[in-house]
């Protein structure tokens, strides 16, 4: 089937009408390139299918919430099963309880959970949590590290006021010396240390963890009666059936969780350890659905694909495949990338590619080929991208560097994410 | 069937050991009494059964959210089928240009829309956005008006700074002397001023509009090209068909949108004038699951029931239906009482009842009866109340008026209601 796409183009005109620059957010497909497809129709398993029809290997999982596969038939059939019963009521379904034991059952660090419903409800509670629980007002956060958008943590600071991120305190990631540098700069006056698992940014290289930076986090934690939270929203079961940390012997005392922990269903939490149970007790938080008990169902489907089958070590494997064979494509065209970070994770970079528009060319020559990739976030495997769906992608990728190297003098770079970049060095 | 509540109390006790309190926020049942049901099996209509099995006619709405009765069947059925060809994907269905033109189209001063999932996340972007057009810092809000639960709204502040909160200037509702001294003290630096419909805060009667001070709003906004935001969270579409002020002759640049534009499902939105849209695709927010279909899809429904049906005829018939009954049995029975605000969304106080023993006395009475009814937060009529369940909650609410007689004297206050009043006014 030919590549056509006019009926997002069309959608994407009545959109400019009715919404901001025709769509805002991490989705904005005119940060990618002007033609990536904005709209989607239908999504099943690790495909979806755009408004034209064109069917894709989506490696985006919808920045995440994909894990299992979408549409997946036991987790939304749990879903609707409660929504049948019951789902945004004036008070929550008996699930909440099932979903806050079972979810604390999982997590060695965790001995209660709050529910609700962005990531950023999450990373918020848990800032007021640490002053709650320690009466003091510094946030240690490492430098370029997204935690959400509310004013306090949002990259792109148009209409923020400084006050909005007072008492904040930025330290370099996976650097214990800058950490103890800013722990200097707190005083005694330290409530909190906010940490990725990994360093997950976008436009940039990927960085695994250092046990030492992990270990230092907690140390002076522990030292300072400070609370260490670990958000892992966009890592959450990706790494690990447990918190990312616990591999590196490096326990939090808050973390927080959404995107994938419902498949895809409206859900996030934060996870504690009892030391900041009365805190967490004695903030008040809330939202119109965060009580709604057709995700919490969802999410308790989810939870238990997590723990009985093999779907860690299978996302594993088909990214080990995809990079590798990128790689070997890459080699063999001679054309030098970087692929960092988790193989689950992907992130693709091209070498002397300052303004993305290599990478943006290699994506969407791909696309044509039915291969959805980005060209500067983090991608996401799903336990529904099978062996078939990488070599299906390693086709495309194979044509997108032949059309790479034939248009590489011609490639220009895309003119929303060139504003948007401004806005953030500004 | 005898009401009992052991399994409310099962769950209960297993809910304390892995969340804080057991429950927290707006839906938390110990800050009514300790007997209130926290946890409901089922909710069909305007009714509700808790974990017991016992059966209520409803008079929370979920706290706003249901509209048009729980499990309404066609906008449920719209959500499913979405759900079921794609849900969070990662770009947005073709829904979503429909549901944004279907709300412009229906809301007069809006000329685009912004779609979120709290009602917080409405009010901090119409903060944001405030800021980014005017280029100046100051926000007027009316005093002890809830406008959501973030560090700078949330009205009760333990864990919050000052700092999360400066350059918020505080007015008294209702009253355009008071809201004009506010303006002076922003003197230069007015970004926006917020509103809600009419006053509807808990512990309170509630104030319909008082037009001069809605005037006084539109006029301030104009003369100093702040932006008018009129939050219509917990009202929207209970008031009108349009955004409330619109009665009243005053548009505002922005409105917020949540609870009930889904029926139930997890939406909310913000709305604005052209005016305000280069501001609006300035600012950068967004969240996991702000994009998914399936919510959208159950909006465009209900949108179509607040176009072409009756409801809110029906919603005022049945709450003028339930005042009037229960006026005639307070003074029948001697008992001073004040039902104020819309019929549609009673609130019912009782005099000399500072601390809300007569009130929690008598709703505990009536949901012995089968009626749910709550003591110090405004109510909400569905458009599935009908006669039949008005009546069934007069029987109740009779009954609970001879009980609280006979057991006035040996009533008490509820201890977690006392120590939250407490943190409010410290």
């Amino acid at each position: 089937m030919v590549w056509t796409n006019s009926k997002n183009t069309e959608l994407l005109e009545r959109a400019r009408k009715v919404i901001p620059n025709g769509m805002y957010g991490h989705e904005a497909a005119h940060f990618i390139t002007p033609e990536h497809p904005q709209f989607f129709e239908r999504a099943k398993g690790a495909r979806v299918w755009d408004a034209d029809g064109n069917e894709y290997v989506d490696y985006m999982c919808a920045f995440g919430p994909n894990l299992f596969g979408y549409g997946h038939d036991e987790i939304d059939a749990g879903a609707i099963d409660q929504l049948q019963r019951g789902d945004t009521m004036t008070g929550p379904g008996p699930v909440m309880v099932d979903l806050a034991e079972k979810f604390v059952g999982m997590i060695d660090h965790a001995d209660w959970a709050l529910f609700c419903k962005n990531g950023t409800d999450a990373t918020t509670m848990a800032m007021t949590i640490a002053r709650a629980h320690t009466g003091k007002r510094k946030i240690l956060l490492a430098s370029g590290v997204y935690h959400g958008a509310a004013p306090w943590c949002v990259p792109f600071k148009r209409g923020v006021l400084p006050e909005q991120r007072a008492h904040q305190i930025y330290y370099t990631y996976n650097d214990a010396d800058s950490l103890r540098d800013a722990v200097k700069e707190a005083g005694d006056d330290l409530a909190g240390i906010f940490a990725t698992p990994f360093f997950h940014e976008a436009f940039t290289d990927q960085h695994l963890i250092n046990p030492e930076y992990a270990k230092a986090c907690r140390e002076i934690c522990d030292e300072q009666d400070a609370l260490l939270i670990v958000d892992e929203v966009r890592t959450g079961f990706r790494l690990s059936r447990d918190c990312a940390w616990t591999e590196v012997g490096v326990k939090p005392d808050l973390s927080s969780w959404g995107k994938a922990i419902a498949n895809g269903h409206c859900l996030s939490a934060l996870l504690g350890a009892d030391k900041a149970r009365q805190a967490a007790g004695e903030i008040f938080v809330t939202g119109s659905f965060w009580f709604s008990a057709a995700p919490m169902a969802a999410s308790l489907k989810t939870l238990d694909c997590v723990a009985r089958t093999d779907y860690l070590e299978r996302t594993i494997a088909a990214g080990t495949r995809l990079r590798a064979g990128i790689d070997e494509q890459a080699a063999r065209h001679g054309v030098e990338i970087r692929q960092t970070g988790p193989v689950q994770m992907p992130q693709i970079l091209f070498a002397d590619d300052p303004d993305f528009r290599v990478g943006s060319g290699w994506t969407m020559a791909a696309l044509r080929k039915g291969a959805y990739l980005h060209p500067w976030h983090n991608m996401f495997i799903s336990a529904a991208h099978h062996e078939s769906d990488v070599d299906a992608t390693l086709d495309a990728t194979e044509a997108a560097f032949v059309e790479l190297k034939r248009d590489w003098k011609s490639l220009t770079p895309t003119t929303a994410l060139m504003e948007l970049l401004e806005t953030t060095s500004s």
